[in-house]
């Protein structure tokens, strides 16, 4: 058994990079830029020179390293093929273990950012304990991940955990990003709860705080916190179309907990307060009574997760 | 490797069973009765008395056998505990493995009659080739199964795959046979079917050839098929239903194949001329072209799947 692992976790705007125990402890973490130029060419190359100039630092023998986990922003293959490239960074298609083995000399496995990151909650987040959770995070976007028996889920296409995407409302005018109508995401991201909030605030002329300055998902939520109804109106919607999304899910992959992360999460356990409602409304018994939990380790997800892949 | 396995199949009526070789090539097949007197405590013994009987027969060395895998109808986990009993035999909670094991001196795996029939299929059936494949039965109700990457999907409390109890309905007043409202199964199995199908009727005095005789899902689909206008609306409602369903079942699990079973599969790929254009309607883009397919095996599945559980 081999004492250290790297986790990496590639960005559009930084790499970031963890040396990790087998145990877990982060024992110390960087960034690095994300070189964009020439098509990202440079982005891995810096990364193995990143990772060497750290054994040398710490004096940590190479031997003793079991390997690199990768995550990247893009849909890979269980190989660790990126199939639709990486638009962030530049990528076209390629196997990340591959041509990052050019230039360094260990064992690597590489995974999407966001399945990455929600094997990261279950390794050493909110998850920690269990084998089986739905990752979500509730960020700009809609992001998901599964892990089921303690294998990340990633789905022939690289969809799996596509969530976000999940056809969810039937009534709905506006296109989601991805060009279909009604998407989870348009109505649980920060982006939906603020889209959400100012079509309640045009509906009538009802007093709320949010009519007196920026309308976001925080101010929405702060507002929930101080007793504003129209705030409240718009957590119940939210919690609404996610409860009813998780219980879609539950019925299909019946995980043992939710862990809920991304920007929208800072709020805290108050999200609850409107998810778990609507959830055990719409769950098949069973599941009813499936856990619920935030996430723990924010941005540092992905190294997290990606050095338990190569550990676990 | 042992050459045989045996593959179980019980039912309330009937327990079908099956001798297979390695290459999941069914060498007998036959079935005794279910006998649910004193709470179904002679099933298993049944079994075990079934099968060296057949050794016997075959003159088949039980060295010779790798094992016995058994589906049951009822919520199992992983280790084959059966977690909620099972009504239509009359079973508490108990481990099956264990408890067959009193009875017979062959190791043994047990599963849920739905995900052990999925595994069939996936097997030696309609999903044959593939290794992450949604099985999907539409009969009195909707049942499903999941396998992952050559694995069943069993969830936390045996609910992976129950896909007939997601929510997919918000104006749904008639109540599931869950208690919940606007279950896919209302408007997918063939009871779901026969209701779509008068409730279209009652509409308006458009003709039909439902209103001579009969409405069930085969009066439906075989209307459909000569052309018939109101028959060919009720269809069109029940692909917009299952498409939907399985478009949101793609962004979570993302399957390889869907394949479709149950009585209401008897009509043919008629089905898919319905369910597939509102599936790619609903679809994220990555997954708008899994693959469909008519489950092959029939009333086999649950003894190829559970001979496919001990054998792979």
């Amino acid at each position: 058994m081999k004492k250290y692992a790297f986790g990496v976790d590639v960005g559009g705007t930084t790499v970031k990079l963890g040396l990790f125990d087998r145990e877990g402890n982060v024992i110390d973490k960087w960034e690095i830029v994300t070189d964009k130029t020439d098509g990202g060419k440079n982005v891995l190359p810096d990364i193995a020179k990143a990772i060497l100039a750290k054994l040398d630092e710490k004096d940590i023998d190479k031997d003793d390293v079991e390997g690199i986990g990768i995550g990247v922003p893009g849909a890979i293959n269980s190989d660790g093929f990126l199939v639709n490239g990486a638009v962030n960074i530049g990528w076209g298609n390629f196997s990340i273990p591959e041509e990052l083995g050019k230039y360094i000399d260990l064992p690597i496995v590489a995974g999407n950012d966001a399945n990455v990151a929600a094997y990261g909650e279950m390794w050493q987040g909110g998850g920690k304990g269990h084998k089986s959770i739905v990752a979500v995070t509730l960020g700009t976007g809609v992001g998901g991940g599964i892990v089921i028996d303690g294998k990340l889920l990633v789905g022939t296409n690289g969809a799996g955990g596509e969530i976000g995407h999940m056809h969810i409302e039937d009534d709905e005018t506006e296109a989601c990003g991805c060009k279909n109508h009604g998407c989870l995401e348009q109505y649980t991201s920060a982006t939906g709860i603020t889209r959400l909030a100012n079509r309640r605030l045009a509906k009538d002329d009802k007093p709320s705080v949010l009519r007196n300055g920026e309308v976001s998902a925080k101010t929405v939520f702060d507002a929930v916190k101080d007793g504003d109804e129209l705030a409240i109106e718009v957590a119940e919607q939210f919690g609404e179309y996610l409860g009813k999304g998780l219980a879609i899910i539950a019925a299909v992959v019946d995980p043992e907990v939710f862990v809920i992360g991304g920007g929208v999460s800072k709020a805290g356990t108050v999200l609850f307060d409107y998810i778990v409602p609507a959830f055990k409304k719409y769950a098949f018994a069973a599941c009813r009574n499936t856990e619920f939990a935030l996430a723990t380790l924010g941005n540092d997800a992905g190294i997290y997760g990606s050095a338990g892949l190569i550990l676990n």
